[in-house]
C-alpha cells in the first residue's frame, strides 16, 4: 500500500436524517478524492492532512473555521492544530477570531516560528505578518450557531457542540501527520483551548507509531493526554493501534465524558473509534474506494 | 514516610556564584519549610504546591509572576497550571498579564470553570470575576529583565531565560499534587505559550504513577508530552520514577534541547534530573532536613 488517509467531521448526539446529514457526508467524500489523488501523486501526509481540514473549515455545516459554534459572548474563537511525524515538529493556534484558515495559521507556526502553540492577539498579528488569510469575525458567524448558543443558553445540557474536524493520513514515503481544528464548545467561556490546539491531547504525529486526531469532550481528552497516550500504548506497551485506542478512551469514558478519534498506523491500518452516537468520519486507502460513515456498523 | 515535597526555581546556564543564587536558594528552603510544616499537619498536596509556587511568583529572582522575562514586544504574559492526583483535574492560564499569581488562576480555572485552559484576556475576565489578585502589569517587570531583553535582542543565542518554577507533593492521605508557573521565554513572541500551562507536557499529576514539574526549552517538551511520558513508562511500561524521567529526558536531548524536571511518585521517592548546567531544586521529606542545590552532584 502506498498511502491510507482518515477524516472526520465531529462525533457528538447525531441522529440518522438530521439536518446537514448529506451535505457533510458529500463534504467528507470530496476531502477522501482530494487526499487520495494528492497521496496517489507523491504528495505529503502533512499537505494532505492540511487540505482536508481547509476544505472543511470553508464548509459552514462544520465546527470549524465558517460556521464555528459560538462562546458565551457570541463570538467566533477558534483553535487548530498540526504534527508532523517525521519531526514530531508541532505547531497551534486557539482562540484566533479573523483567521478564514486556523490550520494553515497552526502550520505556519510549525514552519515559520520558534514556538509550538500561538493565542488570541499574538497569534494572528503573527499570521498577518505572514500573509495568512484574514476575514471579518463577523463572516465566520451562521444563523443557525447563533440559534444554537440561544438554545444552549436556555439548556446548557442539550448542546454539547461536535463537528470539530480532523485528518491522519500515511503517505508513499512512510511520513504520517495529524490535523485538528475547531470552533470548541458552545457557550464556552471566552479565552478556553480545547484539545485541538493542544499537541499531545486532540493531535499527535509520529512516525514511529501513529496519527491521532480527536474530537468530543475536550477537557476530558486534556485529562487523559488521549492522543500521546494512544502513541504510548504503542511504542511502551507495544499495543497494536485498535487496542491503544480502545484503552485510552476506556480512561475518558471513565471519567464520564463521550469522544471519538480518528488514527492511523505506519503500516496504513485505521481504528476510528467513538462512543458517542455517531462519528462522521471516512477513510481511504491507495487501491480502495473511499468510505464514509456516521453511524455505528456502517 | 508520611509525606514528600519538591520544588524548583528553574533550570539553565547558571554558573556558581551568579548573582541572585543565595537569595533562590534561600526562597527554595522557604518553601521546603513552609510544605513541611503545612504537609506535617495533614495540609493537601494541593495546597502545598500552589503556596510554593505563590511564594516563588512574588519573588523577583525567578522568571513567574513578578520577576517574569520579557516578550518581543516588551511585556509580561505568564502561564501557569495545576493538576490534582485524586482526580486528574486540571487547570491552567496562558498569557496572562496582570495577575499577580497566575498559579492561583489556574486552581481558580480546575475548580471552578467548567474548562481545563483559559488564555490572555478571557483567563483574566474569569480571573477578575472570581476575585483573584490583579496588579498593574508594569509593576511585573523589573530592570533586570528589561536588560535581559536588551541582550537577548542583540544576541539571541544567549538568552535563553530560564527560572520557571513548579512544586510536586505528596500528602500524608496518599495524594499527588503538581503544580508549574513561568514568564517563559525571553524575547518570545507575544502570544506564546509555554509547556508550563499544558497538562502533559510541563505538568501533570495522577496517584496512580508520580506528579512532574518540568523547566527549560518549552517547545522539546511539548513535542515530547515530557510530564505525561514519565507517566505512560511507569503505567505502561512497569519503569520506576527514576528510568522513566531519565528515559523522557533522553528524547528531550535528541531533539536537541536542555530541560531539567522534578517528580515525585506515590512512596514518596524523587527524581531531580536536569541536561542543562544546573537547576535550582530543593526536597523535604517527613523526618528528613529539607535540601537545596542548584549543580550537579550538589
Amino acid at each position: 500500500m502506498r498511502f491510507a488517509f482518515a477524516v472526520h467531521g465531529g462525533a457528538g448526539a447525531v441522529r440518522p436524517g438530521e439536518p446537514g446529514e448529506q451535505g457533510m457526508r458529500q463534504a467528507l467524500l470530496a476531502c477522501l478524492d482530494e487526499a487520495a489523488r494528492g497521496l496517489a501523486s507523491g504528495g505529503s501526509a502533512l499537505d494532505a492532512v492540511e487540505a482536508a481540514v481547509r476544505r472543511l473549515e470553508s464548509h459552514a455545516l462544520f465546527n470549524a473555521g465558517r460556521g464555528s459554534v459560538l462562546t458565551a459572548a457570541g463570538s467566533v474563537e477558534m483553535d487548530a492544530a498540526v504534527m508532523d511525524g517525521r519531526t514530531r515538529a508541532a505547531g497551534a493556534v486557539a482562540c484566533v477570531r479573523r483567521l478564514a484558515h486556523p490550520v494553515s495559521a497552526a502550520r505556519a507556526v510549525m514552519e515559520r516560528s520558534r514556538h509550538v502553540l500561538l493565542v488570541a492577539d499574538g497569534a494572528e498579528a503573527f499570521a498577518r505578518e505572514h500573509g495568512l488569510e484574514e476575514v471579518d469575525p463577523a463572516s465566520l458567524v451562521t444563523a443557525e450557531r447563533r440559534e444554537q448558543l440561544e438554545r444552549a443558553r436556555r439548556q446548557p445540557a442539550l448542546d454539547k457542540g461536535g463537528g470539530t474536524v480532523g485528518a491522519v493520513a500515511l503517505d508513499a514515503r512512510g511520513h504520517l501527520a495529524a490535523a485538528t481544528s475547531t470552533g470548541g464548545l458552545v457557550n464556552k467561556l471566552p479565552g478556553r483551548v480545547s484539545d485541538s490546539a493542544l499537541v499531545g491531547a486532540g493531535t499527535w504525529a509520529d512516525d514511529a507509531t501513529c496519527a491521532v486526531s480527536a474530537t468530543g469532550h475536550g477537557e476530558a481528552i486534556i485529562r487523559v493526554a488521549l492522543a500521546h497516550e494512544i502513541d504510548a500504548g504503542m511504542r511502551l506497551a507495544g499495543l497494536a493501534l485498535e487496542t491503544a485506542c480502545e484503552r485510552a478512551l476506556a480512561q475518558v469514558t471513565a471519567l464520564g465524558s463521550r469522544i471519538g478519534l480518528i488514527a492511523l498506523d505506519r503500516e496504513g491500518r485505521t481504528a476510528m473509534p467513538f462512543t458517542t452516537a455517531g462519528m462522521y468520519r471516512g477513510v481511504v486507502r491507495d487501491g480502495e474506494a473511499p468510505r464514509v460513515a456516521v453511524f455505528p456498523g456502517e
